[in-house]
């Protein structure tokens, strides 16, 4: 450890407490604070935020980050800290202060606009604050550079390198093979019935299998929380304080039980970060789609898997003797991977999901540009959901209004959720040449699983960008085929069809 | 409004906004966090401190406040502003950092020796770190200045203007009419039946009637919320959210239902802050002794008193039908108003209370002046407990070792709490000659009796320190006679006695 590192290392480490301040004040914004706060919470968080900037755009920073940065003898942790430091602080100069407090307030007001839009199912009433989140998220671009096309910025703010370019060859290939698994299960005559997750599920009871579930897979229920909010989550404020949320629903029981398990991935990845590195970027989690690789892993590779069901659905049954007692695991575990086009994203299946995902790059795409106007908006995707999913949208609250993200400018965002569907597939394609996967679930047994994840993945903080960590733990590098493979050799049998 | 004023105000509401933040760390650090995160939590809150620390004592701040007090056309509030942000401003400056980081790191170990040694009842494993907390407040003190002797400094960080002289002349004409009043009521022959209280109360019904109850007083939960922790307390971030705690105990009803009220009375004086003076100083409660008048107000004087259980008994009845049906209000009165010296001082009724803060009160002045010193303190305790209680003291725990203050350096704190009762019976006092209050309690409106609070009390913030507002309020200093007649004309008819 250089005596620049040190020197710099507590200005690193007093921006990432600060951050876990900011942190705190968003989670209980969404789980504990009263309604009648929100605009008063919206001033601390915009305080909070003006010193963290102050900070981190601190021309001295730069100066120590510089010099830490000449330093031989770093470790690779050391050396993430000074990159990745580095480059917030050199992004945060070339966006002007004004224009972050411009789209801030345009984005705090739109997002009601937008939650009244979606009620009223009026894009029209949404249409002129786009325009101007657009047009200042295009500003953004312009000053933070790009490597090819404006879009590029937006995409490297949550998975930094990544390009369209880069998106678009791994997300693009699969666009025909998912329209084609898609297809055949519909032809399929085999139809799991999903109705069985849509009977009485009593909510306390719900709550205990939520905490149950998630502790069975790792969660450490002591160093987090598992709480209620409209919309789940997985925050906190470091590593001995990750909080999950998740929803309950007495109709329909995956909401609670995967929304929990979900947020466990991430919290997983969370809670194994390297505890030596904690409030630095190199004991923080490698951007959205390794974070998504988590959560998606888990829910859908493991807790939808029948391995896994064989171990949890005789216990499950005990806690819903009246909904579950008659119903067999087969039938269960062909009702948590039914699949079918569906209008709304966030319930859309472990197949179809990937669609939605590619019409919103696609969407994103042509906005950034220019190929398309953001008043065109709902009849493209009207027609791109006919092309993808095969389905009429009825109105713009089920179609392009369905998503808070562009309320809030989170253009380029969408994509990760899918490229951790990406490389949930290729962690798991090679987890299972080291362990045999199916045999622990089995036994109810996840710590081989988890280890591996922690190994291999969670304990390498920011060490590598996303493209270059599936290289340094599978030697090839992001492989879309692993994912289309998965699926075909999951829902064949499901659907009884060659896919 | 000046343009000075106006060119500083942003800067004094970002300190409030910064601290609001804090709040919610320390709200949520005894409410929701785990156990696990504390040591980081401890991290993030001296970040966070730290952040305030720098922004308060910037140089900058101060010439923008001078500028600000110069102007003529300042209203009181805009006045309150410059003269108590520039007030914390000097004497944050009057501090080394040095010496607050070497203070804040002593007191975080020594909280938990005072806990280990509490637990041991074992005076000598606290004494060292007594001395070395003592020794630094005195440093401070010297640093920061004082009136008279250096534990005014202390006493003026809790209540601005407090010396050693002007607390001595009010508590200490109460002293032995205190000590008179108990001995009284020992000799009295009737004794109300305590018993009442220790009777089964489920824990739910607890939780339903501390909620109405608060309610009834007039806090705002939908502005604020109600949870519990090990000691209860009042905290937020902010008019529109403001918290409180209580705790509840299976065989000790009081807890709940008044730790909750006596929370509630602070809420209630926060969430009756002038709204548009939010996040300044001017929007700030007045100080402790202040806070402590209302908490206490409405925790004994108005609940506590016959006229307030005319309503709500019967109510309470319905919730506790076991406990508490076959009781008569009279005796639920006499129970609730039990006196009895004792050895914790937050299990003290209402008469006793004061000696407990007399006794801290006296020993204080004497480690500050040096007339004892720390080793002497268990024997220099017992004598006083003895003296002014009547009791044997068993051993430290139940003795010197009994509260958490000075093991975080709260020297000056406790008298705040006896000043807090003698403010409350000077608001009872001239309350009553503007309302009919009990006529009011007997209906289970306390509405006007809050207005009363709202209007002469909670709008005027930080305009007036303590000792003005009582002057401003009543038209006469503090006069500790008030609380004095006050405890003779209730306590007198409870048992049947003279006082």
């Amino acid at each position: 450890m250089g005596k620049h590192y040190q020197a710099v290392l507590p200005k690193i480490r007093e921006l990432s407490l600060l951050n876990a301040s900011q942190a705190l004040l968003g989670w209980d914004q969404e789980v504990m604070m009263p309604k009648a706060a929100a605009a008063d919470r919206g001033d601390i968080m915009a305080a909070q935020a003006g010193v963290v900037h102050e900070k981190m755009t601190d021309p001295k920073l730069g100066e120590m980050l510089k010099a830490a940065k000449e330093e031989t003898d770093l470790n690779p942790y050391e050396q993430a800290n000074i990159r990745e430091t580095l480059r917030s602080h050199e992004k945060a100069l070339k966006i002007p202060q004004a224009l972050i407090t411009e789209l801030t307030k345009l984005t705090s007001q739109a997002t009601h606009v937008w939650a009244d839009a979606r009620g009223k199912s009026d894009f029209p009433l949404f249409a002129p604050w786009l325009e101007k989140i657009l047009k200042l998220s295009k500003q953004i671009a312009e000053h933070v550079g790009y490597a090819k096309v404006p879009y590029d910025a937006l995409l490297d703010e949550y998975d930094p390198g990544a390009t369209v370019e880069s998106v678009s060859q791994v997300l693009m290939p699969i666009r025909d093979a998912l329209h084609d698994i898609v297809a055949k299960i519909a032809a399929a005559p085999k139809k799991p019935n999903k109705s069985i997750l849509e009977r009485h599920y009593d909510i306390a009871s719900q709550e205990k299998v939520s905490r149950e579930l998630v502790k069975l897979i790792g969660f450490k229920l002591d160093e987090g929380r598992l709480d209620i909010s409209t919309h789940p989550f997985c925050s906190g404020t470091g590593i001995h304080d990750v909080r999950l949320t998740t929803r309950y629903m007495e109709n329909w029981l995956p909401s609670a039980t995967h929304g929990a398990i979900h947020e466990a991935g991430h919290g997983i990845y969370e809670q194994g970060l390297n505890h030596d590195y904690a409030y630095t970027p190199a004991g923080d989690a490698a951007w959205m789609s390794v974070h998504e690789s988590q959560s998606r892993f888990w829910e859908n590779t493991i807790c939808r898997s029948h391995a896994f069901w064989e171990f949890y659905f005789p216990k499950l049954q005990t806690h819903f003797p009246d909904a579950l007692m008659n119903v067999g695991l087969d039938d269960f575990y062909g009702a948590i991977n039914f699949v079918e086009p569906s209008l709304i994203r966030v319930e859309a299946d472990e197949v179809t999901y990937g669609l939605h995902i590619i019409i919103r790059f696609e969407i994103e795409k042509a906005l950034f540009d220019g190929s398309i106007k953001v008043t065109d908006l709902p009849a493209i995707w009207n027609q791109k959901v006919k092309d993808l999913l095969g389905i009429a949208v009825p109105n713009d609250k089920h179609g392009v209004l369905q998503d808070v993200h562009w309320s809030f400018g989170g253009f380029g965002y969408f994509q990760t959720y899918l490229m951790g569907n990406l490389y949930a597939a290729q962690w798991n394609h090679y987890m299972r040449k080291d362990l045999p996967v199916d045999d622990h679930l089995r036994k109810g047994d996840c710590l081989p699983i988890r280890t591996w994840l922690n190994e291999k993945i969670h304990r390498e903080g920011r060490c590598f960008r996303a493209r270059d960590l599936v290289k340094h733990v599978t030697g090839e590098g992001l492989n879309p085929n692993y994912f289309v493979t998965y699926l075909k050799e999951k829902f064949g049998p499901i659907y009884n069809v060659v896919l």
